[in-house]
């Protein structure tokens, strides 16, 4: 058995339906604005970090190791909620921004608008 | 060369950063309130599709199909815009909803609240 706190709650782990790697989409909105900042991925032991430290910590993809936001930035995500969706696939998680939440500056990443041809 | 129209721009093609199995999440948020409905997943041709026709457009993990969203249940999203993040593996799609968005008839997907240990 592991120690308490050391992994998962299996009844959320249970619930998680990931993708061929073992992520599940975080999708984060900024509280109060309702703007939504970034989309990160979590692993399970991400998720737990975040659940139990309050602090959003994913799984970086492109690096292959965990980061919690901010560590090196500064513009940390103090977590106010999370909610996994209907099918398990994505997690809502609610924050405090500090500072800007993109790497780039901006307040948001979504900042590359695409065209809608038919409106 | 493809015909114009029956492939997505290359131009956007070539910034995404897709999951092992070809897909970008795509974050679904209701203009005016700002909620988060849902989150969807595109490859190239569900994107092109929804670019072009206006309405949103997902591929099913589950079903592994195209779908157009309210094509059985008539809970339409009809797209107003569509952006990409900084490194192209996520969307944020913002629409306007007819009805409910998630299939268990609530107003969202993200109903499931997990609990957050420390604040």
């Amino acid at each position: 058995m592991p120690e308490p706190g050391t992994t998962l709650d299996p009844a959320i782990a249970a619930r998680l339906k990931r993708t061929p790697d073992g992520l599940v989409a975080a999708v984060v909105q900024e509280a109060g604005t309702g703007d939504v900042l970034m989309l990160g991925w979590m692993d399970d032991e991400a998720l737990r970090r975040t659940l139990s430290t309050g602090r959003a910590t994913y799984w970086s993809r492109s690096r292959q190791e965990y980061w919690v936001k901010g560590e090196t930035s500064g513009h940390h995500q103090h977590v106010t909620s999370v909610a996994l969706d209907c099918d398990g696939d994505a997690l809502l998680v609610t924050v405090v921004q500090t500072g800007a939440a993109c790497h780039n500056g901006t307040h948001t990443c979504f900042t590359d608008e695409l065209p809608v041809e038919a409106k």
